[in-house]
């Protein structure tokens, strides 16, 4: 297959939401030629401190989003919960990736499971929930605990109520009166050894690139470390590999996406999958330092029509988020040698508020002269 | 030594220069939580695309100057040509690294060689010339070839007349006369086997970190190649270190400094001294990608009072300028494993002009599994 021209250096690449990831996307971009500009209903994101331009508007200014397209080449977006209605819109206008199938995919939990399930991958019991009637009988059907999660707009643990017994019900009914913006689902409980995610791209011409998975720990429901290798046999690596890539090719799908997996003891099928991310993800926040080439760069690559970079690594490597007053730690960490610090530059710290990462590194190799 | 206390997080450095350099400090700055400001004459420099805010304004303009001193918390410079007044009255507002002193050190070709004998370095033999009676004079006194320099203002070869006969002569007393800025100065000529340098920083409380030395070729004056490791013994590698420390130590130095010497075969003490550069260099782009922590914020951690990071590397490396027309080969090095990509995102592609460079790497380590 020919490979497309990339998009020559300068042009501009217009990125949806302000926040850390546009603010790495942008710090990406940078040395490989291209500009950015920041679309975000907020004038104070962490991407502002690093883009060419920028346009604060809301998500439905049809007029501020048509300027926007005009000063771009190509658009991308930092999270899954822009407006399915924003990409449409924009997309007649110019190049959008991931596309608006993928986007769409991705933010509802309920078209989400029906898709990996139609490409053959295992996910969670799941059954939609529009009432209070739909989720007695999903509780019959799927049993005890299960999960109510709201299909849309839910991250970092917000927007689930966990039932482990008929007591808890009262507190899931409350979810469904309310969630405004969409129906529920009711996932049954998975009993999982640990969190593995991988981090994989796609480009126009159906190349991928793989980075191996991390395992993941969470804390209060936010991703708290990843750790690189992860600790599992590898064949296990080889099977969320293969299904990470049937997820992205069945979607037409160009960027880098995290896959998030549970690892159960099932025999001959462990690999179950959590959710995907159409977007940069947390999880893959060590490849910054670890890798010659990290997530943010490949996801420009992709999305540029530039080719593919490695995804090998250099080191071992341990990534831990500095959530909330985490962020005070950053000091100490500029003392230890083998520690790299991101921080997000946001004006205030807030409990469970992302501020930043630490990525630990163990190098394979060290100079030798 | 207690350790001062290092500038708080989303505190602001300015930046004096728009260029490339500029633009990989800022880049450099932001995951350690700062932001920038750029200041500089033009309105399109390659730092203006990314960095928290700018002021466009001549280095002479001291309304301007006052504003982006009301505006930061510490400033640097992106390069020696800064006149040596701009620096004296913001020195006066807010802290200046590197401070007045090591500027006016390396911006005058004589003042530089006076400083680098005082502590005891080999320079090539050199004479102070105002006037063509002088060239005479030191043209008997040092004998032929030699150079004939502008003490200030000269990169890249410009600004430079090599005298091997005395039919040479009349285009250097052009060079006296075209010279307005200063004085010149007459250089005997070195007869070297190769150009090393080593970029070296300093902090505050005198801790040195210094990067083993790359060796430097060139092509039409102009930095070519640097190759990591460079071909000289272990000893020659000490002896380069401890010169680089004791010049930055005798100038009470903070940040980066770029120290060029010449490897000749005088048994016993083969280093000389080329020059000094008050900043960042293009022969430590290699830090990037080969190195944990790069010496863009290797800059930024002296200059606010963090600990200096890491010199180690994981990766044997070349870093190849692409200087005019050699910007049209980056897309052909994107689609090389080992190649890394910084291009500086300037508009126009002029003969001699540095549009980026590519870090070719040769990994020690790879991936296990």
């Amino acid at each position: 297959m020919a490979h497309q021209q990339a998009l020559p250096t300068n042009s501009t690449i217009g990125i949806l939401g302000g926040g850390q990831l546009a603010r790495m996307l942008s710090l990406a971009a940078t040395p490989l030629g291209y500009k950015t500009c920041i679309y975000c209903p907020e004038d104070n994101g962490p991407a502002l401190d690093v883009c060419h331009s920028n346009i604060v508007g809301a998500y439905d200014d049809e007029q501020k989003l048509r300027a926007f397209a005009n000063k771009v080449d190509v658009i991308t977006y930092e999270f899954e919960n822009i407006p399915a209605a924003t990409i449409a819109y924009l997309d007649g206008l110019v190049n959008v990736h991931p596309n608006l199938i993928s986007l769409q995919t991705a933010q509802d939990r309920l078209v989400e499971k029906d898709y990996l399930n139609k490409v053959g991958t295992q996910t969670a019991p799941y059954a939609n929930v529009a009432n209070k009637a739909d989720l007695d009988a999903a509780i019959i059907q799927l049993g005890l605990p299960a999960i109510l999660k709201t299909r849309t707009m839910g991250y970092d643990g917000k927007g689930q109520v966990v039932i482990k017994t008929p007591n808890d019900v009262a507190e899931a009914y409350k979810l469904i009166e309310d969630n405004i913006f969409a129906d529920c689902i009711l996932e049954g409980f998975i009993d999982f050894d640990l969190e593995i995610s991988v981090i994989i791209a796609r480009d126009v011409n159906d190349n991928v690139a793989i980075y191996e998975p991390s395992e993941n720990d969470h804390k209060n429901h936010i991703l708290d470390i990843s750790t690189i290798p992860a600790n599992v046999a590898p064949f296990i690596k080889d099977q969320a590999a293969a299904l990470a890539t049937n997820i992205i090719k069945g979607l037409d799908y160009v960027g880098i996406m995290g896959v998030e997996l549970f690892v159960s003891s099932i025999a001959n099928n462990p690999l179950i999958v959590n959710e995907i991310a159409p977007r940069v993800h947390n999880s893959g926040h060590w490849t910054q330092d670890a890798c010659y080439i990290s997530q943010f760069e490949q996801h420009i690559r992709a999305i540029t029509n530039m080719p593919l970079g490695t995804t090998k690594r250099h080191s071992d490597v341990v990534m831990k988020n500095l959530i909330g007053d985490d962020v005070n730690k950053a000091a100490d960490y500029a003392s230890q040698e083998n520690a790299h610090i991101h921080l997000y530059g946001k004006a205030d710290i807030k409990p469970g508020r992302k501020m930043g990462h630490i990525n630990l590194l163990y190098p394979f190799g060290q100079p030798k002269g």
